[in-house]
């Protein structure tokens, strides 16, 4: 069990002070849609990005910590403790946002986590181990197919090149991006990418809204995460052949809208599930040439498939490109998996020491799984890993609408100081 | 009957020159596919449709023609009558392409145009009546929606503000690349728009490729037109609501992929024709936000529905919006038709004067109708209309694979040049 609640360093969280770093950060790239919601449009590696990252390291150099990047351009904070010798506590999220987000997603995680180092230095908390606030690049995949770049590269579980031909919708590719971004940011410090000779952090600790809709429905203060459900990409390419819509009778086309209908009606079938916990999601389209009168020769479609159990995962994941091909009446298709997160379960000493925090300021805590992918789900086989869940606004998230309490976001700030205190000094 | 075939008029058609000004007209926007075809992408009011329109007109001025343009941006080339003051011969087609079009379709109507009158002038035929060269605006429809705007407004159609506020996909507007297009060719005379004072051409006359596979299936070297199928174009938009593709339940989405998918599906039952006489095409999909993991907000597609009997245009196109209304399971949808052209039969004067051309040129004719709709069918009712179909490779168009032999496209330009000088000395 963490030591009892620290009153000062509770007090030292300040709700209105994180807000308005919340509602500055949500400028950069912010937007009103058209039902007045305040949204934010930041995707990674670009110069919003890189404003909302010179932001966090001017309020940083502010109070003492010392900023460093990796070559996937992972932001390091560092608070350096009593033995700078020892594996740190990492803590933080991502910067990124989706093309139409919200405020909260991912920014959130990074700010508490500044938030809660700030608040143990003002309470005069010395930790015997550092304790580093990271941003990852690209957690979102927005911009960049997959998401999760950055924790994934520093974990080890792909090298750094891996992405390196991946292009956006621009057709820049995103070797060419993180070269140009680290160019532009090479005044500041760099560090080696993930761990040198396997010093592991010692624990790794995630905040974020909850993105789903229990906590407020059942009214709970914190989500203690127990773990994170297992993912599945795919891009499916179907090849057909254009022609003149108004003189090709149907019998002799071979329509790649027509047959991608098919695909995607077959692949609902292949992932019905009436118990509601399978998530299967086509997202993103594109048709070629896309013009009304030229039958499409070309149609390309996204899959998200997401499953708490991983035989689930594995079984219906597998089966995708077969089900495509069969569909198929007249085109020919490419399956292509671009990731793959197994589910995890989260060790007990970061949600043990989460639920222990909670207890300790009275917040109501529950123990949960989350149905969004984070980074921690890459950095769980490096340390013990977890993640502080609160709630938000109908569990809208990806959307303008996102929105959680000041209030809420102050008392998961508190509950993460109390843990960097407890897991730094262990 | 027309006259009999001039030989000297015939002898002054150049199959060569012809095909060299196609290749220079199609190395304008020209690009080669991966299977190595050769194919244009030039849209409507960009540089590359002024540059290929700029050298047109450097060809006519060099025979002696005159050019002047329309508040539409449609190119005229005259050759005066010996009786100015008669209703012209109007003759020609466009110059745009599809995005990723061939080097035939619409820019051969325009050339065969032009070399008819050149043989003409060359061979010394006067005409009583002027022959009229025309290039209309925007017949393609690719990058501006619906095609055909050129001749409609020509025609009093629809005003020719009608489409300004159209844009293409960089949210350019037409009105606007229309200003800029007329400003740059500010140079060039301006003439009214359409007919003055009721005064309707004596008839127009347009050569195309078939963009079928009759003739060369049938072993025809002419295609006597005898009308155009009906056409209806529409664009659907289904609004839905963005949710985080881990997170929510899909039985509380409003995916707007999915509400697509059943619309689609049902529109496919209702323009079902084991005849397959009737032309039913989705060809242009848009989502949004379209990223992977984002369920889809809004999703918009578009129908190109034709068929050649009127009463089956009416009937199945009138319930189109039903059935998507009736197929949707959480989505609303708005549904706008943007083109409506009803199946045109052509008057006897241009048709038989095509024919009798082809016979008194020894050529096989056959009559047909157009799958494809063209700018004929907008001038049809101003004056006695046709068109001149020449065989084209396994009947592709709107592809870079299109293609027509050069030996086809002079038979085409000999009975141009020959209809011309019959129906301009009546």
């Amino acid at each position: 069990m963490p030591d009892p609640v620290a009153p000062n360093l509770v007090a030292a969280v300040s709700e209105a002070r994180q807000w308005q770093r919340l509602m500055e950060m949500g400028a950069i790239g912010g937007f009103s849609d058209a039902d007045g919601n305040e949204g934010v449009n930041r995707a990674c590696l670009t110069d919003l990005d890189r404003q909302a990252r010179r932001l966090l390291i001017s309020w940083a150099e502010a109070i003492g910590l010392t900023a460093s990047t990796d070559i996937l351009g992972n932001l390091f904070l560092r608070h350096e403790g009593t033995d700078p010798t020892l594996p740190p506590v990492v803590t933080g999220s991502h910067m990124d946002s989706q093309p139409q987000g919200g405020r909260f997603d991912g920014i959130w995680g990074v700010i508490a986590a500044f938030e809660a180092v700030q608040a143990l230095r003002e309470a005069g908390i010395a930790t015997r181990r550092p304790v580093e606030v990271v941003a990852w690049t690209n957690e979102e995949g927005g911009r960049y197919a997959p998401g999760c770049m950055g924790s994934m590269a520093y974990a080890g579980y792909a090298p750094p090149t891996t992405w390196d031909a991946v292009t956006d919708k621009d057709g820049i590719r995103f070797g060419d991006a993180l070269a140009e971004h680290l160019a532009l940011e090479a005044d500041i410090a760099r560090r080696p990418l993930g761990t040198v000779e396997g010093t592991a952090p010692f624990a790794y600790v995630e905040a974020h809204i909850e993105q789903g809709p229990r906590l407020e429905a059942e009214g709970f203060d914190i989500g203690v995460v127990t773990g994170i459900q297992g993912s599945r990409w795919f891009l499916v390419e179907i090849n057909g052949k254009s022609d003149h819509a108004g003189t090709t009778p149907l019998g002799l086309r071979r329509d790649a809208v027509q047959d991608m209908l098919r695909a995607i009606t077959a692949l609902n079938a292949l992932m019905h599930d009436p118990s509601d916990v399978l998530r299967f999601t086509v997202a993103h389209i594109e048709v070629e040439p896309n013009t009304s009168n030229s039958v499409a020769a070309v149609a390309r479609f996204t899959i998200d498939f997401r499953h708490p159990d991983n035989a689930v995962l594995q079984a219906r994941g597998n089966a995708i490109e077969g089900v495509i091909q069969a569909a198929l009446k007249t085109c020919t298709a490419k399956v292509t998996e671009r990731f793959h997160a197994i589910p995890t379960d989260f060790a007990p000493l970061v949600p043990d020491a989460v639920e222990g925090a909670a207890r300790a300021q009275g917040l109501r805590a529950l123990r949960l799984p989350s149905g969004a992918f984070h980074d921690a789900q890459f950095i769980h086989p490096l340390c013990p890993t977890g993640m502080i869940f609160v709630p938000c606004r109908a569990g809208v998230s990806h959307h303008p609408a996102e929105y959680a309490e000041p209030g809420a976001l102050a008392a998961g700030a508190r509950v993460l100081a109390q843990v960097l205190a407890d897991l730094a000094n262990r």
